[in-house]
């Protein structure tokens, strides 16, 4: 078993627990795939093929406004999911752009054998079920954070969900990953 | 079979196919139960019990900050399920109130009965998988609308999500779900 396979089925062990003959089976389902920085995983406009399990690296989903702002709605950084959610579901047209910030290591999945998967092994319909409840629930957390305008908040619930992010990304990022202004952000890092 | 029974058979039945005796089997699960306008589903502070499905009426949840400002996260309107997530998931104590602006009807299920019940039935783990996803989705386009700071789109996505909305809670309620003072909706309402 590779590193990447080990960290993997980890991943999924947080959830249920699995026979080797399970994991053998569910990981032919995936396809590993190296990104450089920089690379997109998907692209405005385009149909999305896959859901991408981060195993190593880190990358980003973003949207971009008419006056050409970038907002970024997610980092992926290791053992994290990161798609299009609506345009990977519903077979749409991708609304975000994701793309790598470092090199990146991935674990693709189509939508067809995540359905045969959660079909032929219980195990991962409920591995799904429990990662897509703790995703609404972080979904939540921050919708509350931004209506309430809480901008110290979302700081630091930035910081405790992704951590050492502040090394790895540019402030820019950060700012337009919390909605506030560069200003507002310096601000929340001096206190 | 009543009213309230073939309505969530019809909900459950949009992701998956039962026969008579699933939908009796999995239906033992839940609990039916009249609230009041006015009454609290889940109280900030307290364990959560249950998640709800709203079949008729109408349940909001908010959080209240500091200041005694309310915030809401979520209307459900009949055929839609609502709860702390958070603190139904995880065991914790609520951070949210759920009261009711209606005379509603629900059907409750514990934690241990809805695990239970996707354990026993692999229809209703994927039942819920599905559902969940479509909520992620909808909250990330939610994120996206507050974080690009575009009240428009939000007001559109809140009458599209919940069609009548304006008719059945007052302007105050709307401009706390959508984060923004009642004089920008005044605004937004006449464009």
């Amino acid at each position: 078993m590779t590193g990447i396979q080990a960290q993997f089925r980890a991943h999924i062990e947080q959830q249920v627990t699995l026979t080797n003959e399970e994991f053998d089976f569910l990981y032919t389902h995936f396809t590993e795939k190296k990104f450089h920085k920089h690379q997109y995983l998907v692209q405005e406009g385009n149909y999305v093929s896959h859901d991408y399990y981060i195993a190593q690296g880190l990358a980003k989903s973003s949207s971009t406004d008419d006056t050409g702002k970038e907002h970024i709605l997610q980092f992926a950084m290791g053992d994290a999911w990161i798609t299009d959610l609506q345009a990977f579901q519903l077979g749409t047209k991708a609304t975000l752009d994701i793309n790598c910030l470092e090199d990146t290591i991935a674990l693709m999945i189509t939508l067809e054998n995540r359905e045969k998967l959660c079909s032929d092994l219980g195990k991962m319909e409920k591995f799904f079920r429990k990662k897509t409840t703790e995703e609404s629930i972080n979904l939540q957390r921050r919708i509350l954070c931004l209506i309430s305008n809480n901008a110290r908040d979302r700081y630091e619930d930035l910081l405790e969900k992704y951590p050492g992010i502040l090394q790895r990304v540019s402030k820019a990022m950060i700012a337009s990953y919390l909605g506030v202004s560069r200003e507002t952000l310096s601000r929340l890092a001096l206190t």
